[in-house]
């Protein structure tokens, strides 16, 4: 069994690692850390994992972590980029959930981050961990930045469009919605049931950090730059995402078999049948992508409808993919459950 | 007190109506039909109306509707048609709230809604009841063809920026999103809690039929073909409906100003402060419709965020505000309440 | 128009305050403090106001206050008593909706809420503000000690029962679920979307400091000491509570005859047909009570079903309702709209 | 491979049961049918099994049924009782999911479902499949009748109490609160969302079905008769059972220690520890019961809170338990995984 270490457990992308890693057949967490509940039982705060982790958190040790086989951070942004040095001095390797790793040009982390990065050098070697662009070079990978929610379910949604060359750079529109675990569990007045349920509303409309990421991605899917409208939502729900992608697409293409083509050999995205309207509840719990294509009434705007479960192909599970790809084990080892309907 | 009838009061917009006009200084609701209720108390299938409303269900009948002062029609499609001309030939004047009398040309009505109309003239006659377009000749309308719930928010959302010329046409898009009390009140699998809670999904992306209502409003707004794309979702709650439009806009225009100026005059219409984000909870039970005004990165994509609650200002509030036009009162007669948060 | 001021009004308490004031045609809330929220208009954090409240939050001023006619008290616990005695000195009358006036027994007081008492004395002139006991002594009260959310619930619903000697006091169970709401707007892990979202449970059990105020009522009631099993449970909904009350009766009494009776001239309490199973929704946005009795099987178990809204009937609807019974007006000023269904 | 039937596979326990055998390491869905849907693919109607199971609906066919191993019956009551007979004759073993064989007094059966019982010997032969009950009678049963969600909740509750004679029989209450899921996927006004969401209410106060069902259980349990009250309520959310039991008992005994000792061997049983409140939450998706104990004040009323997910340990998971049972699995064979958090 490999050993895995887990920094920063107490969110809610540590316990979805936890649940995961619960009953993988090749690895097991071997320490978990947190600052504030060190010494407590993981399963005290969680009682889900009562009868499937049996360890307490403990204060963050770098002996320990070096003696792991691989370390994720599910930690806050920022704090990766102080710790990962040391251990991949030590062989061991590392995911981060967070966004240290994720954006290759500083400055524009720097800008949207609001800090100065501790570790330049490494986000240039810092492989993107989405299996589906890159999965040659994360199997290869020591350090790999683990993407963004929104960015996993709007980039794998415009993928085929953009590498077919098929859609106008000009009029890309992602209008993204989210459940209230994207935020985290952090105590705050705007997450409370109080305020975000039986509502709707946009927000980060003039800017949201998840932009330049997407940015990225297409462009370099595209091989060129490329911008795009970016709104996210909040959805009174807890676990979900659903992309709704709007591009310019000239001519007559036959877009249900290019992008079926495109995913024919990938295990994590599902491309529905035409006319299919994906529900985000047909993936939670789960690591699948799944997605449809419309043209409505046959005009030059084409519509695509991309789900994922925020908290899986949108952080621990697409995690848990890219340590497959990296210790060698079968690629959906561990994210073979099915979605829990209803 | 003028007398109301509402024909067809079993369903959501039937016991919204009696709310907003339980209160209403100047009418009172004389009679209120339902076939399959016929007998049954109001209040025994609504109980927040004990107390309210000591009316019971009765079977359709013209003579008691030709009594009223004016009619609310919160029927099925296609039934407004088949009693409104006895009506109004007796001088009762008529407010549909479904679909019959709000598309003026009959062969896209009849294709969208899949029956021959029943009395294509009095379609003509109709006077499309958004106060904030066609106010004067509401007042002196017989007949009013009250608009859906998205075209409200969809329309108002626009309408400053269409009127102007500020808009490209190419691109317009209307990404909504709409509580599940849109759907009604009947019996079906696909709205039950089961289905639809903690989960979130496109539906009719290939066509929906408001569709051809919001492109009949632009048109008139514009005196001009506009087309637009529509995609309109199902959130996990009960009321409210968020429209984020998008739209290119060339040069430097100040926005703000224009739409500010726009519905300076409408009590209805609240165009919030620059930055703004309206959640649909902030009118929740009431007959307001809040926007706000983006402007992405300075870029060309306009992004307006329009909230209104689809059973009071995309139902039976703005019915209520036609009523108030129609027969004289204070347009904002019965319709003073604040909005119910949290 | 009565003049009248809020003390914190930043909370769900407060701004409830000001949605039934903002209606309400004898009172004018003429003053509202913040010491967090100072200068900031009231409509900046609660957008529902906005065209109805023209308020700015400012610093708590003993000065503005006292030339107020009545002072609302929407302050966590242990505040008011420190502001009170200065205002009652003045002639100003309060309404305190917190708990620092409610429990006759400072001793108990002082246990179950963990602070000295600022001014003992005052409690003994409290009048305990709930109309159905007090309403001649309300009139000419001070000071009001607004009743707890769950304590009006449990109350009214046992009332008829103890006030007619029938129920036997041995084994009084209260089991009560309440809306996030009840927790108030303060941050907290515990009240997040993603932990209380799609989740149920128990909270409290040991003790709840509703007990000794629910166990004061009915032994005020039922002139010797009564204790009961009070159980609260955290509903994921925002308003609404629901008791569900057991008590052991023998013989064979007209139960329903009795409440109907009993309730016959309350404005606020609705006693339900036989055999109706009130639901929280039905009293949305109100300060309506509604009840209904039960005797499952003809066995001696009544049990007893009575539902509030715990931010109007439980906290700022039945403040406003002593309000208008302290200043003379009537008793349903400000209190005539219709429950929110659905 | 043992080769598993499914009649009736549509409905919440029907996708159920397929989630949880799609991962079974011994048991394979063979047949599953639905007249209603005969030859539509099952990921068709549940996306979420997309990838996990390649089969179609068929109409029932008795021999395609006999020739498997085991067949679940998911339908309405009174369907499995007139199939049952001929697949026992053939050797095919059967867990009846709905109510049919669940009551040994078939008069009261009869009165509580509404028609006459078709095979009234099986019900004596009928094993009632609550492994902790009767874990060697199942091992060796041809017909298992699966228990009801709230009794197995409220029977596992009351269990220790009253196996060990400590509990006052008198006044024993189960407070008991549903998820949506229980009612199942019938089209249904009551059960929409728009009904249910963001409301409370209790349901079926004068008599429910699982009221005979529980008072057998516990009669079973104590060999002698015992009589309750039973009150469900409807829960804004999708699935979980919360009971809250409530029973006297006289003297000092250590119910903590009691229960643990009862269940220790029980692995779907998890007592939690002292002063803990079980959140439904905890066991979404997943087959385990956890149970708190407290005495208030220590006084003589003992309150239990037990909560299941009413799809896994209320009906499904209990299922494949019981299968696990009969075909001499591993009990917890396609039962591991770790409830969905948050």
């Amino acid at each position: 069994m490999a050993k895995i270490g887990i920094v920063g457990g107490t969110g809610y992308t540590g316990v979805e690692l936890l649940r995961l890693l619960a009953n993988h057949p090749k690895a097991e967490v071997a320490v978990i850390t947190s600052r504030a509940e060190a010494g407590r039982p993981v399963s005290d705060i969680y009682p889900n994992l009562r009868g499937h982790i049996d360890l307490a958190f403990t204060e963050p040790d770098a002996q320990q972590l070096k003696a792991c086989d691989l370390v994720f951070f599910a930690t806050p942004n920022g704090t990766a980029m102080k710790m990962v040095p040391e251990l991949l001095a030590s062989g061991t390797r590392v995911i981060d959930l967070a966004a240290d790793f994720r954006i290759k040009d500083i400055a524009v982390w720097e800008q949207w981050y609001g800090m100065a990065h501790a570790c330049p050098d490494l986000v240039a070697e810092a492989i993107y961990g989405m299996p589906e662009l890159n999965r040659e070079v994360i199997q290869a990978a020591q350090l790999v930045a683990n993407p963004g929610c929104y960015p996993t379910a709007v980039t794998l949604g415009f993928l085929p469009l953009i590498e077919a060359g098929l859609a106008s750079l000009d009029n890309l529109v992602a209008d993204c919605k989210s459940g209230v675990s994207g935020a985290g569990r952090g105590a705050s007045v705007g997450m409370l049931m109080g305020e975000t349920g039986e509502s709707f509303k946009a927000y980060g409309v003039p800017g949201h950090r998840h932009l330049p990421e997407i940015s990225q991605n297409l462009s370099v899917i595209k091989r060129e730059p490329v911008d795009l409208t970016f709104v996210p939502h909040l959805l009174p729900m807890i676990r979900g995402i659903h992309a709704t992608l709007y591009a310019n697409v000239d001519g007559d293409v036959d877009l249900q078999s290019l992008y079926e083509a495109r995913f024919e050999n990938e295990r994590f995205v599902d491309v529905l049948p035409a006319g299919s309207h994906p529900e985000t509840r047909s993936v939670r719990g789960v690591n699948t992508c799944r997605i449809a294509i419309h043209r409505p009434q046959n005009k030059n705007i084409v519509v695509v409808l991309s789900v994922i479960d925020n908290l899986v192909k949108g952080a621990a599970g697409q995690a848990v993919q890219n340590m497959n790809l990296m210790l060698g084990f079968d690629e959906a080892d561990g994210l073979r459950e099915v979605a829990l309907l209803p």
